[in-house]
């Protein structure tokens, strides 16, 4: 089961889409296309190296032309939580190890060397953080950085050259200066926000890019010989005359340093700007920011905008708005993309939906999670590959109910694994919550789910497909199979219960009482409502957005102290929050929910218990979510009860996705991967997949004293 | 420089104290005092395994009987983000080497084994959660757990047995069954509010009480022999009827379990009760809501309550209201705590100040910091003992500027080095921002910071302190010293620069301006406050609270979306909202301060920009800090102008604490700390201490199938 390295993928590409795999030198070296993985967080890094190496290495595989790392700091006075290091030679096997993947598939490989600054605290390392001026660090940790003098500088350069020399040593073809995102030095001292310096890195913008020029000399002068030196940067922050804008400071930037770096990856700052999801922002969105720099440089560019159109790309290139297709998200949810491109299957790219639950996996410090691609943080531990299964092990002939996001998903590997499959669902139309929901605002990218599966199962020969067939225990018994997966979703609690009421509101009957589902089924409130948000996600918010569209007065009410409070990690809730309260009538948050009554709705604050009402003429309870597991249970009850002889064939009976535990699309997903991998595997005694642990170094020597040489091998300090 | 291990530290005391230095029998293992380290987190856990050990094993150098490690999950469907894992025996290289350090020192090895149930997501391993009854997981992420069948429970006994077993091949002496503080599935199926179940394990307590008593019989069967087995439950959970009360439910399971397990350590939940802050709880404040477990059963009972005083303690057993002194916080302050009173040396004793800055840095995941110990976490990586370090090296004569935390720390341990130190502070009394904090509500613990070092000092002959002397350049210059200190401390910016607002808020000289340092100095504000914080930290809160005792009208006013949001780690967060709540004439969350007029403090939502005006006599502004750092940088530039001859032969200048960076109390202490050992390491090219990382193992094989036997030796499934 080890992992086959097949050899990289040739692309001899005739068709109009030839451009895209036009060659092009990049400093020193070529990348084969134009397909330019950017760096992206994963959630993995130093903590699960090899999953990170084996997913880089996978989508080298899948054709992308480079593919480089998320950010990796150079020094332990950037002591990012999460994060690839570069601090010294005991953090070089986790790079070596991706740039082996990486050049396996034929990609050239990238390294985002990071310091951070002001932006971490280094509460582990106890560092004190270093910036421009003296100022709290982000966030709000009881941290302030101190001001960098000239002896500072110099050796922020000293170590930026050292860990570039030393990426080199490791293999990378690309090696980063990141001024992106405000989130590194080189960022923060171009910033009249956060540099109030008075030297010669202050003042001026030429000033301000003193540092940056200097990083990116160092680095063309320490391994420009083999390495391009790319530089990160973004050239708008889209908070106006405050930071770069791309017709004022941004734009200037490009013009100063236009040739010195080898490759512009340019983008608009912060994350939560370049990282938009489908909710608020269309494919491309980061066009009309962007499109100057090529204009500017002579440099090949790169830039992102969540494309997966490849006509959309094609256009990119040909008209000279950028030389690469830039992608993480689309890279994540497709890591094919390239290679079904070059291959003419179009309509077989998993196209990322926008949803950022790769974002949120990162921000959690957990392997990245992908809602179209669920094979994403699996390759390496369960040796998941995102497009090649083993073959049936076994003759079952399988029935899975539910056509939602876990039956589609159990359904599109079964039939590729050549297990004779039904998939059977209730609606007329397949996709279940996958298309219920992308009638919500903002969700519409959410049919993605069902369409990429759908047109891969109504061409498997394996697979039947029953829309609109509501099945029984009988008929389900009454039928050949030897295994079922019952995978019949989840409803919303209509009784309030969830995180903050363990048991059902008090006067449910007294007024009207609704739940995202009957807003899913078309069933809306008119007037005053209440929308109670226990869930935070992004139901609470969207149904509120819906009701104000169709005339509702609408209070917002959640026990947390931000609205949607877990788009925190899909980088979306500041957005949510200004539209709701731009919206709605009011918004009540560390509030809960504690009774009902006629035209009357009572709330209490979290923190007091201080009691308030509010008049309404409906409320809208998104708490929590129970199984639809009837079905399941019946079959379970029939089984056991049948005699012996009978039950001995009878088939084995599975529950998938929401109907086990309702989650997230993703988590649906995967159940339905899962399934159709394992046919079924529960809870394992020990754990079902491959890691890796911190293993103790109790005797390591402590390290040398500053005297000795910082790294074997060539370098010299030469600042 | 490794560390050396001494023999353990026998104790024969013959005084008043001889109560806490006998012996007493735990079932099969007796421990040498009763002193007794319950788990506690501490954020080096399995990230930080030689660490974590080497910390637990200079507890047992210090004397405690039994030092027990934190949580440690017994399977992967309970994937804590942090904390210990023994999920196969890839876990046991890091518990042994605990075991092997508390053993030599002489202290019983305890191990908490756990199942988090839906406390957690397992958002790393994405196995489904399982609980008693269906129900969303803890806090806000897009999960359920499901409910656990009758074969799920039996799954779970085996875990556990399993994993006693292998803590016991470990070299544990004691093995915990964990049912507290609300967070694990025992105490899950204990509760009404999380046990919904209709079988044999949900309905009446004694079907409730099911679960944990067969954890407990099936641990004294699978290691009894050789283990005790003890039983971490909390008997009140503060919340009345709806949890366990001492004189409810939480007593009849005790009734229940009497002299099932062979140890009780009790305590309230969930951990915000259990681990309170000196601000909200004084010492001993458990000891009513546990006394009565000792009348109910045979067994050694274990309480905690912050317990720092040594009569205290004595009293507790020589009272019969504890069998052991238990202790987190109190053993993390001082890990000699138990050898300073065997040996007499009670004015030595490092109180905690009940701060939870070490509950914050587990929060966090990077090791646990301690404001009186600065050696906390360092043990290992460092190689820093806490009662012990290397004599001086040099022939240096120091002085320390300023005898705040950061001055006080770094003479204490210069003078016992055995450096010719003089300490200066231009105010008359000694300690800086300890004392000054300590007269704010709450905060008195604070003083500690200072006498603890001040006792120290007062005994020192290598150092000489010298009260109310303001010192300037010419005198350092003119004195005879190669070293100084410049520990000058930070002052509250008047600006309104912070986090918040890059640049000084417009309107200061129309209104009276605040900042903390005035009302430490006595000067306050009347009639009409507006409190601006943009610290996060206790500042705003606790000035809060003072200026509406002494009469103010006080409105508060912060950019996050929780009052005091940075104690959401210290777990103080909700009981100061609720409490400025109560008091304040009212609390804008996610609201900045962008002007002020006369009288008038114009506000802005941070989401929509809305302003809105609060008439007010006066602003009060809680946002940074600057260093007090004139007088290093005269220094600097002095000895910069000196002709070569003379700047030969000038001191080293150096700043240390919240002159060169402000930040926590905890962070000063440690930045003395570090200034006492190595005299002004300011950063290295590479890192100063030792690190484990994660060592990829990209060739392990995938795990064995489940028919394969769980774990090598003696162990069969007997569920």
């Amino acid at each position: 089961m080890r992992h086959p390295k097949p050899p990289p993928f040739k692309f001899d590409v005739t068709g109009r889409f030839k451009p895209l795999f036009e060659p092009l030198a990049i400093g020193p070296v070529t990348i084969r296309n134009r397909f330019y993985q950017v760096p992206h967080c994963n959630g993995m890094n130093r903590q699960h190296p090899s999953s990170m190496a084996r997913m880089r290495g996978i989508k080298a595989e899948g054709g992308w032309g480079a593919v480089c790392t998320e950010q990796c700091d150079i020094h332990y006075s950037s002591c990012h939580p999460r994060e690839l290091r570069l601090w010294d030679e005991r953090d070089l096997p986790t790079l070596i190890l991706a740039v082996e993947q990486i050049h396996a598939g034929g990609a050239l490989a990238g390294v985002e060397l990071a310091h951070n600054g002001a932006y971490v605290h280094n509460l582990e390392t106890r560092a004190i953080p270093i910036a421009p001026s003296g100022t709290p660090t982000r966030g709000n940790a009881p941290v302030h950085a101190r001001a960098m003098d000239l002896a500072d500088i110099r050796d922020l350069r000293r170590w930026h050259r050292t860990a570039a020399i030393n990426a080199k040593h490791a293999g990378f073809d690309i090696v980063y200066v990141y001024a992106g995102h405000d989130m590194t030095l080189p960022a923060h001292f171009l910033s009249r926000r956060h540099n109030q310096r008075i030297d010669s890195y202050g003042g001026s913008l030429e000033n301000r890019v003193r540092l940056l020029r200097e990083l990116l000399d160092d680095a063309k002068d320490a391994v420009g010989d083999r390495c391009a030196v790319a530089l990160r940067f973004s050239v708008d922050e889209l908070i106006g005359s405050d930071g770069l804008t791309c017709e004022g400071e941004g734009r200037d930037v490009v013009e100063i340093l236009a040739d010195v770096p080898d490759l512009w990856d340019v983008n608009v700052g912060d994350f939560a700007n370049d990282g938009q999801t489908a909710r608020f922002s269309e494919e491309g969105f980061q066009e009309n920011y962007v499109k100057f720099v090529k204009s500017v440089t002579g440099r090949p560019v790169v830039g992102v905008g969540r494309y997966t159109s490849p006509d959309r790309m094609l256009s990119l290139v040909t008209s000279g708005t950028l030389d690469l297709i830039g992608a993480a998200r689309p890279s994540i949810a497709d890591p094919f993309l390239p290679f079904k491109i070059a291959s003419g299957q179009f309509d077989d790219i998993r196209e990322c939906i926008g949803c950022n639950v790769c974002v949120a996996s990162d921000k959690l410090g957990v392997p990245l999670r992908c809602t179209q691609n669920p094979t994403m943080g699996e390759e390496w531990r369960r040796g998941w590959h995102p497009e090649r299964i083993a073959g049936k092990v076994s003759e079952d002939r399988i029935l899975v109910i539910g056509a939602g996001p876990a039956g589609l998903e159990a359904a599109t590997w079964l039939g590729r694994r050549g297990y004779e499959t039904v998939i059977v669902d209730q609606e007329p139309v397949f996709g279940g919550r996958a298309v219920r929901e992308s009638t919500l605002p903002g969700l519409s990218t959410y049919k993605r789910v069902a369409d990429w599966r759908l047109q891969r199962l109504r061409l498997d020969p394996n697979v039947t497909l029953l829309a609109g067939n509501r099945v029984t225990a009988d008929v389900v018994l009454d039928a050949d199979f030897s295994l079922v997966a019952v995978a019949t979703g989840a409803t919303w609690r209509a009784d309030g219960i969830g995180r903050t009421n363990a048991r059902p509101i008090p006067g449910l009957d007294t007024i009207q009482v609704f739940t995202p589902d009957d807003i899913m089924a078309g069933r809306l409130p008119q007037g005053r409502v209440v929308i109670f948000d226990d869930d935070h996600g992004h139901m609470g918010g969207v149904i509120a957005e819906l009701l104000v569209a169709t005339g509702c007065l609408v209070t917002f009410v959640t026990p947390e102290s931000l609205v949607s409070a877990w788009t925190v990690n899909t980088a979306e809730q500041p957005r949510i929050q200004r539209r709701l309260l731009e919206r709605c009538i009011d918004v009540h948050v560390s509030t809960k929910l504690v009774g009902l009554g006629a035209g009357i709705v009572e709330l209490a604050c979290c923190f007091t218990g201080r009691r308030r009402q509010v008049p309404s003429d409906a409320v809208l309870l998104a708490t929590s979510q129970i199984p639809r597991d009837e079905l399941f249970h019946d079959l379970v009850k029939r089984i056991a009860e049948m005699p012996t002889g009978k039950s001995d064939i009878a088939p084995r009976i599975v529950r998938i996705g929401d109907c086990l535990a309702p989650g997230s699309i993703a988590a649906a997903v995967f159940a339905g991967h899962l399934f159709a991998r394992t046919l079924g595997e529960g809870l394992q005694d020990r754990p079902s997949f491959r890691r890796e642990n911190v293993v103790p170094d109790w005797d390591q020597p402590f390290p040398s004293a500053i005297e000795e040489p910082v790294f074997p091998g060539e370098y010299t300090c030469q600042t």
